[in-house]
């Protein structure tokens, strides 16, 4: 079953279209959490989060530089996360942002796309290096049923400094990238991240890429509201 | 010290500009090669390379996502690879890539730039999120004598289907985007990445970064040869 298809499954069983990300730092964790160390204190303040929205998300997206601080015993308490995520029947979207030259895109593709310790359901991904770099994700989330999120329009409040660039034509370098996306795959999985902090961007990324699922941060401390979000929906 | 003058130092002593990369393919190794697991043969394949071009190579550029592939045992392997670099006397440059909003590239350079289990010299960096997307590594480089290199224009087939987008001022997306990096840093800190296989473009990026260094893939397998990078050196 494609990706797309057990995503889209996944949020009628649910009625919930939430991915709760699990950022975890240390200042965020009770004092009386178990585990020595910081990486086990990470698997055991995750597992109370899923635990806790478990019933109201549809996925979970750990954003993997919260465990590369840690080396190898982080991305050890990445992988127990994973597997605790998927014992409780979510969906995992990792947010690492890879993006590099083909062949290492293919290496980055069998860690988190193929089986294996990091192997997760859909992955976000930078679209700088162009179409090559893109591919050999594209290739292999097919392969495997997977999907990928490439960033088209970010959060962040830079994010116009190069997204935002006016082509001779009036497009604008993330409307280049969303055409981009719409010629190489028909929506079944490239997915777009799409700022929920730029409302209006949304509703020109909609149009060019209706069929597309979006992965839209921005939402609470980031500064989106509910309101901001109606136009990611229909085109 | 800053990593400009470490660098510096470091070239004239071996009178060498040579970066070695690692990117370990179990398809390359000797079938001697000891070990049990691939991340062991990892390691004893990398000190192999080490040992060979430790006099001649300033700098070692592991590729993460060779060693994301195995998960934490990788990651251990990429620690175990950087701890013996470093013993050797060479400067590690990691390309891993990174790039993400603010906060979480702030936690990408704690991983990378400050001390810990992979701390390394200088860091690969995406520019797609804009300037909130580079600060947090070129402030974190500075406080720790490190540095970061940011992709300018990359080596692949592909790169120009964004990076070579005309703007309405007849600047290419790469010239734009080494335009920033002039104004963000003083070439101290922030390094560039351009690829050996575009001497056209490098040419016209060491006009706008004259003192900036470069970190110059696409040397060999790629395509570039010495005739080709004549023009990185000298503005």
């Amino acid at each position: 079953m494609s990706w797309k298809t057990r995503m889209n499954e996944k949020i009628i069983q649910k009625d919930s279209c939430l991915v709760v990300g699990l950022d975890p730092m240390p200042s965020y964790f009770p004092e009386a959490l178990p585990g020595g160390s910081i990486p086990e204190k990470i698997v055991h303040f995750n597992r109370m989060v899923i635990d806790a929205v478990a019933d109201q998300c549809v996925a979970v997206k750990p954003q993997s530089a919260y465990y590369e601080i840690y080396g190898s015993q982080g991305i050890l308490a990445l992988e127990k996360t994973l597997a605790y995520a998927k014992q409780k029947g979510l969906l995992v979207i990792l947010d690492a942002k890879r993006g590099d030259i083909g062949s290492t895109c293919e290496a980055y593709a069998k860690a988190y796309l193929e089986e294996g310790p990091l192997s997760v359901d859909a992955l976000t991904v930078h679209p700088y290096l162009g179409r090559d770099g893109l591919l050999p994700f594209i290739h292999q989330a097919k392969a495997h049923e997977k999907g990928i999120f490439v960033l088209v329009k970010t959060s962040n409040p830079s994010s116009g400094d190069l997204q935002d660039l006016e082509l001779p034509d009036h497009q604008l370098v993330y409307q280049k990238i969303a055409r981009m996306l719409a010629e190489l795959d028909d929506g079944q999985v490239v997915g777009a991240v799409v700022g929920g902090t730029y409302p209006q961007a949304a509703q020109q990324v909609r149009q060019q890429l209706p069929e597309t699922c979006f992965l839209v941060p921005g939402y609470g401390a980031q500064g989106a509201r509910g309101k901001d979000l109606t136009g990611f929906y229909d085109a």
